[in-house]
């Protein structure tokens, strides 16, 4: 490690879910995949945009994108930016946004991302447990001074949602810079995209990763004050988005019904997938999202993971304290389901 | 600018070459984009990646991409790393592989965001000034003991090239890290991705953007040593590359005889504009790259660029020492070129 520095030697890697080679082998529930393709109309635009003019650098600020972001939110298109993945746009929150000297907190259980760009940036930070109910108390983000606070809302891995109210409440509390990280939300409903109006001091983000079918195109977007996005695109890479990524963007946001038609698939799967489990004494953390967070009272949740994997169907499993206990199964589609919930019953029965 | 950090605040931006909304109504020779489109078997690729896949995340490294890139040099898969972009590898390097004490030191004029990312790390570093010929001179970088020193080779926007075996030698004495890049290295031919497999502190890095015709879709490459690699991949976010752009990368590689050709019109272009300028009076910089720096004794080199872009001509002009003097000019199409002739004609000889 001759040439890397001190902070590359020190960093720890967040570790996405298991990508197998072998895909095709696997029922893949681990990492928040839509198991619908996209709306055709996006897939169409995306090809359309596969042209000649690709020789062409992009739009430095994916403009045709922002604008149809902007207009959806009824927001300026100087309160929103694009990232490659919401990812990009935390990394560059760390990057911008937080003296060192500063100090975050985020909840635990949460998106651990979090904790590894704090590392990675050397901000100094704190894990807020969950309450029982595994969800989110502002008010305990109030006990100290903090100058970044990230809650995921719905909460990965748990998938509990807090109430915009509350987070409206909490803003007019708060001296810090809250991050409401909505890569979820479409499967929630509740949306703090409109305090942007109100505060400056939030930023909501979001993902086309999961609502939208668009994973594999890495697409987020950022919300906030236009000071703060004015920030974002100074550190961002001049062209962070490439065309066919920006046009697959628009074309998602411009076909809601098409998005909203996977959403409802994919809510009624979930209610299926949900009384199944309860049929055999799961306990299943009632959420928001597009995946679920159980415990068995008899098999151990690391157990769960690896018979499963035994068996070719893939779920996520965190070690450590309380996320230990659980794994977290993304919504697939029926026939995937069944297929899981034959397996888990071999499993828990055996 | 409330939320702003320090860092944030203090950084300059990397003003990238003007994109012009109205971009049908230009000739756009100002950013060294390829003036023909990819191959066929590119854009068949990336068409069809754009399918129902797309909903799964992409491979965390761009894994065929790395493989194919990696055959065509004789390296082994990780010697390879793709980026959003060379940009991106530029700056995951000023993250990772220099102390913040550190010294850096870059040719003057060269590529403007290697100051921008050096500032932007607070990195302390030097322009070395080139020489009269306008030339890298290697032995000017042994002088002191600099942690990063990075060439354009062929260097941007001059176009001169230093011969692989002066790199050679250069490494043989350097201490520090030296980053070769070569956007442009397909238009010049003399590569020094051999040295990676005999030193480990080289890092080459390419694009796709200039010869390949993909400047949509943003990606670079690094080819170095395995511990630089692990670093850089250490650092990048997880998913950096959608699976379009993975596509039409490893398209690209794989149809080498498609881009051949494309160059070799590019070269007969360049030529023939060559030819057409200094018929004109114009010293034009004996050019190793897709484009040229030229200087008229009786126009002033803004005057040159603001006449041409009232013509609806755009050409790149950089203000600052040496370069000011100077405007450079992407090759176009044959039309492009006749187009650009005779408005260069009519503003000399006004």
């Amino acid at each position: 490690m001759k040439y890397w520095n001190a902070r590359l030697k020190k960093m720890s890697e967040y570790v996405p879910g298991e990508q197998p080679e072998n895909l095709s082998e696997f029922i893949k529930l681990n990492t928040n995949e839509n198991p619908f393709p996209p709306p055709a109309s996006v897939t169409e635009a995306m090809r359309k945009a596969c042209d000649e003019s690709i020789r062409r650098y992009p739009s430095p600020t994916s403009l045709s994108a922002r604008e149809a972001f902007a207009k959806e939110h009824a927001l300026g298109v100087e309160n929103v930016m694009l990232g490659n993945g919401s990812d990009e746009i935390f990394t560059l929150l760390f990057r911008g946004f937080i003296e060192p000297k500063g100090l975050a907190a985020f909840p635990y259980p949460s998106y651990s991302l979090y904790y590894t760009l704090a590392e990675a940036n050397g901000i100094k930070y704190e894990k807020l447990p969950l309450t029982a109910s595994l969800d989110v108390n502002l008010d305990e983000y109030l006990k100290k001074p903090y100058d970044l606070v990230i809650i995921g809302n719905p909460n990965n891995p748990t998938g509990r949602g807090v109430e915009v109210k509350a987070i409206r409440a909490f803003l007019g509390k708060f001296a810090g810079l809250l991050v409401v990280d909505e890569a979820y939300v479409d499967f929630y409903g509740e949306t703090a995209i409109g305090l942007v109006a109100d505060f400056d001091n939030i930023i909501v983000t979001r993902s086309l990763s999961k609502s939208c079918s668009l994973a594999g195109m890495r697409v987020g977007f950022a919300a906030a004050s236009k000071e703060i996005i004015q920030g974002l695109l100074k550190l961002k890479d001049s062209y962070n988005i490439d065309r066919v990524a920006e046009a697959a963007a628009r074309a998602a946001i411009l076909d809601r019904k098409g998005v909203a038609y996977n959403i409802s698939m994919l809510r009624s799967n979930k209610e299926y997938l949900e009384e199944r489990l309860a049929d055999m004494d799961f306990e299943v953390v009632p959420s928001k999202a597009n995946f679920l967070f159980v415990r068995h009272p008899s098999v151990p949740a690391a157990d769960l993971f690896e018979q499963l994997k035994e068996r070719k169907i893939l779920v996520r499993y965190f070690t450590g304290p309380v996320q230990g206990e659980y794994v977290r199964i993304t919504v697939g589609t029926m026939m995937e389901i069944k297929t899981l919930v034959k397996e888990l019953g071999a499993i828990v029965t055996a």
